[in-house]
């Protein structure tokens, strides 16, 4: 059984009813002692008036996300990403965040090309690794779902993401985020795992739905689906990881919908039966 | 430029408006030359009226789609898709078709183990092959995209599906299908399939829409989408391939709403340009 005390809430799970305040301080209520704070609610509340929330409700502060987006053939449009990215990690280390989440970006229409994409942003992230080691905030290379390879991000596997870290040599700046979702199919998986070793420095937890409807938007709650969560949590484990496990529920047509106070109580519950 | 003498059209790709005896004939008036056949149409049509049809009109038959789904952990309901599997090896046999294409089944929502679900349809692939065997009919193993792994195919990557080969250890019996919807976005794909080399069967090609809307049934027309189709076919070839290019295209939202003689007429228009 998992020790609730290594529970961590992205606030994406809550966007939809609760604004900054309300999500640090209904963490604190629920006993909840660790968050991924989303950016979006971020620009909205302000990084100095987060920051003094989150001391005063005493949390931990996983990761910030996301930024990226890096890869875009356009040289005006991929400088303005980079900017995005600097200001993020800037952000990050502002709110006392140790990893910035990162999405590398999709496939550009006009190019068609998913190995040129990848090559961009390998050399991009080499870019932004500069500025992570300065302000002190590790980047996690997040894998997605090859489903959303297209439109968010081609880095599609935990092989891609190893070999990306072997070409960056820099174990200490660049880290791997493990989300149920995003692998769960994955034949390698537990290979990668154990190959990415110490790289691993998040680990994301969610459902897939038999019925999934949505590429994006439609994440189950833990346990109300087909990934077999404990298995992969212990291979995680095996490598050392011994870190929050961080619930990111994206649910358009469930989880948003609901009160926040319900959707914490449920979260707890699974995460003790389902993780 | 790719010779239309390689073109093959799945007859699910004209499926909602034509029975068999329209799709046959027209693929003739067309001049298409090879016809991929699908199950349900053959069942309506019957096999002795599909078998005479195709010889009057002359044409190939490449495969017979689509037969499988044995992952099932319960023995009865295996036993009854292990026949239903031999059934269809027949009936491929009965129309000369020289491939079955195999989708390998989902996960069960009871056990939630994707695991469990490829073991078990590696043991029943090898009953499979005896029979395919007797009634000189390949069993095509069709990769599908990690998105349907859950419902359609726990065979999510070509490195599986080489895997697969490699342990079942009979290669005139078993092949493999590559499909560019299914293995666009995989990292590992140049390397997959020169690995595959000889293995590989059948070449299906389509494309991916960047507003992707449904897990299944939103596949675009070739050179609509983002995936680079002709580098796929040139790593293909580069393993000796030389058969037909199979197009294959499940879009509820357009294709199959169209008039089947405009859907031919685009399809040649793009086949030369984009493939």
């Amino acid at each position: 059984m998992l020790d609730e005390s290594r529970l961590c809430i992205h606030q994406v799970t809550l966007l939809r009813r609760w604004g900054m305040s309300e999500f640090l301080a209904g963490m604190r209520r629920h006993g909840v002692p660790a968050v991924a704070i989303w950016r979006d609610r971020l620009r909205e509340a302000g990084v100095a008036d987060t920051r003094r929330m989150i001391d005063a409700e005493d949390l931990v502060v996983t990761s910030l996300c996301a930024a990226g987006l890096v890869t875009t053939p356009d040289r005006v449009a991929a400088a303005l990403a980079l900017d995005d990215v600097i200001r993020a990690l800037d952000e990050a280390a502002a709110i006392g965040a140790g990893n910035l989440m990162f999405v590398a970006g999709g496939v550009d229409p006009g190019e068609r090309s998913v190995y040129a994409a990848r090559e961009r942003t390998l050399d991009r992230l080499a870019v932004i690794g500069e500025h992570a080691r300065k302000v002190g905030v590790r980047v996690a290379l997040e894998p997605l779902h090859p489903m959303v390879c297209a439109t968010r991000s081609v880095l599609s596997t935990l092989a891609l993401a190893n070999d990306w870290c072997d070409r960056l040599g820099d174990e200490e700046t660049f880290g791997i985020a493990v989300d149920t979702y995003a692998v769960w199919w994955d034949p390698a998986l537990a290979a990668e795992i154990a190959r990415a070793g110490r790289r691993i420095i998040a680990f994301h937890v969610n459902d897939w739905l038999a019925d999934t409807r949505d590429l994006r938007l439609d994440r189950g709650m833990l346990g109300d689906g087909l990934i077999d969560i404990p298995a992969i949590r212990r291979m995680v484990e095996a490598t050392g990881y011994a870190g929050y496990v961080e619930v990111e529920i994206f649910s358009e047509r469930d989880w948003w919908r609901r009160d926040p106070d319900e959707v914490i109580a449920i979260i707890k519950d699974r995460f003790r039966r389902d993780v």
